[in-house]
Parts: structure tokens; C-alpha cells; sequence
């Protein structure tokens, strides 16, 4: 496909972005090892800049605008991690960030995305106003737009995060990443196809938004339709390039129910002591429920994602005052 | 003082725990860093075995008994992080442990001791009860008593966790750490004044339970008096041992205020993904609130412990069903 990555690409991507991304570490867990019965490497992406693997897509592709290019700015339309990450981007490169929110975006979005300086273009909560005001924005400004995940740069950057990882743990049997537009499942693909080809790629999704499983089915890709799930990062459909990526790449897609992706993130929260989002929990649902063999295997799993709004856990009933 | 901990025995304890504890990271964080105006180097023992330094301690004290003494047994009284640290520590030794606990302590604390395969002996919630209780199990079965703190091989085995800060963060100016009973801050003391005597020791406790903070003004242990708390591993009185310690090699005890360890705690979950207990937030809340001057220095802070009930979170009104 024209203007599809390739593992060159995510090289470059990895120059590029030495000392700009944060490396982040790989964890393991004693007691998640026992549980699983094989042995499990958390990429941990909820530490990175920002809170989530965003950061390296967004960045890859602002640092490689040209000057004049990046002088007009860049937007994008978010409600979740990107917006946030795109916007702390270009601050970096001290360039204007217009990122296009839904009106009934989450507060500690626009919050993170006003704090990175990025500036809120509200729209109507569907995709057509949200796309319309896009593309009126680009008009006015001339800036780049930064697709969430459908753009080469973005999966790129994204599939740095597998580089790490595979040099981290090596001769891993299985990688396990979550799936919403597919930016960090066909960047990771991507890497491994080149770097670890005997490593299997599995992407997991909740069952309430399962549209890159049935659209892998299908052979074409079929609409998320507003799916309800509290993997908010997951709620997107595939774009081109990476259902493309995914179709050539990816082993396997298994899908988790809400009650497991909620019990999974609880677990890694007590065992594991750090600050994993609902999407994150995903793959770990897979695993903890055995939705793929995985007994005496080395198995890495990205965590994608730490920004949880802290007065509202999935487990607790009541909000914060 | 007779059988108080030197520097000696926690290079031994170090020694002795190779391989059986957690060689924990040192984490870093640029937002706390601008917000204090100094560097934070974080020491995470919430990423300890069991979830607290405490695991130091009590592995120190199980695996330095005799043969013949381990065969009876170990034995203390602890409604928190100590009685599970001493249960799993018995449990990697195949001995037993008894740890007398309040019928009020927390599920999450009595669920831990037996997890780890401790055995609960209930007392009223009294300190008089407590003790009586714990007395009769030693008689009984002849098991060692290790005491939380005040007691040389746990002080020892806590000042593990600075030797290893103190290699990792070289030429740190000031080294802060939370004080309940003082095995940690005294622990830490020892080895800062061995290896490291240019660095200040600052314990941090919070106003609501600040009985270290007068017992070192009026040169006496004053008790604590059942304080509330939040910060609910730091409801102790100090021990003869760690006074001792804490008077010749304390600093400064610096004090801070409910609402300020709260919001400590809620910062380092946001902005480090970690999840560390409001004890551990107490140094933490005394840095962001300003009650110390570290600005552009170089400070460690020991997050002592992860263990929390992640369905009664104190910024949250309702506990989980």
C-alpha cells in the first residue's frame, strides 16, 4: 500500500527519538508468572512522557515535519491519550497544537491537553462534527494533520516501544498488545516481523468493542459503532494502514470481557504496584483468563497506558466530590 | 546502648539477604522535580516482596535465628505490613509464623498474613491484649519474637534499602524517610552516617501522629496515643532502639498535614503511575509542601510501601461493595 511503514521506518523512528522518549522499563511479577503459568514481560508505556505510548507516535511525527512545515502547526482530533501526547510534542518543538475534543470529552483529558499547551477546538460528540471541524481548522492554519493511528509516522514511532522490548527480552514466544485503531498492534507487528520473526503477534480486544476481530474475519474493515467499554483507548475502528498491517502480521486477535478487563487491571494495580489504564488491562485479561495458551512460554505484553481518572475507578462505585 | 544495630550488622543483613529481597528501582520524575525545585531520587520499596520494606526486616531476623531456634517458629504482633512481611519470611524458611492481630485490623491485612501462610491469633484491639496475647504464644511454642522495629536485626535489614539508594544516587544531600516506630529511619541512619555522613537525614511524620517529633524535643520516648491517621503505618510509638538512633543521627523530624499526605499520595499516583500507601507520601507531602529547604539539591525519599485498599481510596467517598 502506498505510503505504508515499514520496519525501516521504525528505525528511523528509533534514531530519531533517543533522548526524547522516555526508555522505559520492563517489569516482571512473580505472582502474575504463577498465575499465568509461562513467563511475562510488562513494556511498561504508562510510564512514558505523557502517560502512554502515544508519545512516540506523536513525536515521530513532529520532529519529522520541516521547518516550514512545522511552523504552521499541528492538529489532530482526540479525546483520549493522543491529543494529550501530540500537544506535549509540539511543545517540545515549541510549535502550536489545535486538537480537536468532543464537547463531553473527559475533564482530565482537556485537562492534560491544556496543560501539555495545546489548544481545544471544541466540537459536537459525533464523527462527522468532529471531522468537519478538522478539516476547517487544517484550512485555516495550514497545519499538518496527525492521524491518531492511520499515519506512517505515528505507527512508526509506536512500533519503537517493541524495539525496546525485544532487546529487553529476548526470544520472546508471544507478544500480546491491545487493539483500538491499531497504531500500537501494527507498529509493534512490524518490528517483530523484522526483528523476531518467531515471536508470535496477538492483539487483544474487549468483546464489547470487537470490531478489529470481526473485521480481520470479514477481510474488510467494519465499523466500532460507539462500542460501550471502559477501555476508553479502545473504542476506535481500524484505519488503512494498519488493518493492512494487521492482516499480514498478526497471529491471532482474542477478546476479554469488561469483568475481566476490570479484575485485570485491579490485579496489576495490587500486585504489580503501578498505575495501569483499563486498556492496558486488556491483554493482561487475556492472559489471566486463558484466552490463549501460553503455559512455560516467554511472553511479552505492553502496557499502553497509565492516565486513570483516580476519582472514578471501575471497581468503586460512587465518584469523587 | 546493649545490642543496638551498628553499621556492621547492616552490611552483614545485606550479605545475608542477597537474592532474597528485592534489589528495588530508583525512580525519577521530572514534574515532581519542577514542582520541588531540586532532584527527587525515589527508592521504591512498594515494589518490595509483600509490598513494603518491611520484607527487609523480617527476612534479616528469620534467616539470622539458629537451626534449632527457626524450627520454633517466629511470632509478633502487627495490624499491618509487618505481620505479612514476617509471614512470607517463614514461609521461604518453611517455618512457622504466628502474627497476632486486632479483631479490627484491616481484611487486606489479615487476608495477606494468610496468604503467605501466617497464622492469625486474634486480641482485642489493646495494646495491654496485644502483648499479653503475644506473650502466651511464645510461651507456648517457644517461637522467636521479631519484634516491627524495635529490634537490631530489623533495623538492620531496613538499612538495606539506603545502602542500595546510596549506590544508586550517589552524593545525595539529604535523604528523607517517614518515622512510625523508626526501624526504617534508623535503619537508613546507620547506613547514611557509614557510607554516606555528608547526607542529612530527615524523618517525616505526619502532625496527627507526632510523637517522634515531640519525643525528640523533650529527649524521651513520649507515646503515641492512638492516633488517627491516615497514614496508618505510622500510628507507632518509637522504640528504645531506634530513639537511640534517631537522636544521635536524625536531623530534623519535619511534619505535615492529613490533607497534604493525600494529596501527596494522588500526586505520585498521577504523575509516577505508582501506587505507593499514604505512609509512604508523608516525606513526599513535606517536599511539595515546602517544609524543608531542598531546593537545587539532590534528595532521596524511601516510598516505603504499596500496600493499599484500592476500594476505600481516602479521596473517595464510598468504599467498594
Amino acid at each position: 500500500m502506498a505510503g505504508a511503514p515499514t520496519f525501516d521506518d521504525v528505525q528511523e523512528a528509533a534514531a530519531r527519538l533517543q533522548g526524547l522518549v522516555h526508555h522505559t522499563p520492563v517489569l516482571t511479577c512473580s505472582s502474575l508468572d504463577d498465575r499465568v503459568g509461562a513467563q511475562v514481560f510488562c513494556k511498561c508505556e504508562n510510564f512514558q512522557k505523557a502517560g502512554a505510548f502515544k508519545f512516540r507516535g506523536a513525536s515521530n511525527a513532529v520532529t519529522s515535519l520541516s521547518d516550514a512545515e512545522a511552523k504552521r502547526g499541528v492538529a489532530t482530533h482526540s479525546s483520549g491519550n493522543h491529543g494529550a501526547a501530540l500537544a506535549l510534542a509540539a511543545r517540545l518543538r515549541d510549535v502550536p497544537a489545535r486538537i480537536v475534543m468532543p464537547t463531553n470529552a473527559p475533564e482530565s483529558k482537556k485537562a492534560a491537553v491544556a496543560a501539555y499547551g495545546g489548544t481545544i477546538v471544541y466540537c459536537e460528540p459525533t464523527q462527522e462534527a468532529r471531522e468537519a471541524v478538522l478539516e476547517a481548522v487544517v484550512r485555516d492554519t495550514g497545519a499538518a494533520f496527525v492521524h491518531p493511528y492511520d499515519n506512517a509516522k505515528v505507527i512508526a514511532g509506536q512500533g519503537t516501544a517493541a524495539l525496546e522490548l525485544c532487546a529487553a527480552a529476548p526470544e520472546l514466544d508471544v507478544i500480546l498488545a491491545p487493539v483500538g485503531g491499531g497504531g500500537m498492534i501494527s507498529g509493534t507487528a512490524l518490528t517483530v516481523a523484522a526483528r523476531s520473526p518467531g515471536t508470535q503477534v496477538v492483539a487483544a480486544e474487549p468483546e464489547a468493542a470487537d470490531d478489529a476481530y470481526r473485521s480481520l474475519a470479514a477481510g474488510k474493515i467494519l465499523p466500532a459503532n460507539y462500542p460501550n467499554t471502559v477501555a476508553d483507548g479502545l473504542r476506535t475502528s481500524l484505519g488503512d494502514l494498519t488493518f493492512a498491517i494487521i492482516q499480514h502480521h498478526v497471529a491471532q486477535i482474542v477478546t476479554v470481557s469488561e469483568d475481566a478487563i476490570i479484575a485485570a487491571m485491579r490485579y496489576v494495580w495490587e500486585r504489580m504496584k503501578i498505575i495501569i489504564e483499563p486498556s492496558s488491562a486488556v491483554p493482561i485479561a487475556a492472559l489471566l483468563d486463558n484466552r490463549l495458551d501460553v503455559s512455560g512460554k516467554r511472553v511479552g505484553v505492553m502496557l499502553t497506558g497509565g492516565n486513570v481518572d483516580l476519582g472514578r475507578l471501575p471497581w468503586t462505585a460512587a465518584p469523587s466530590p
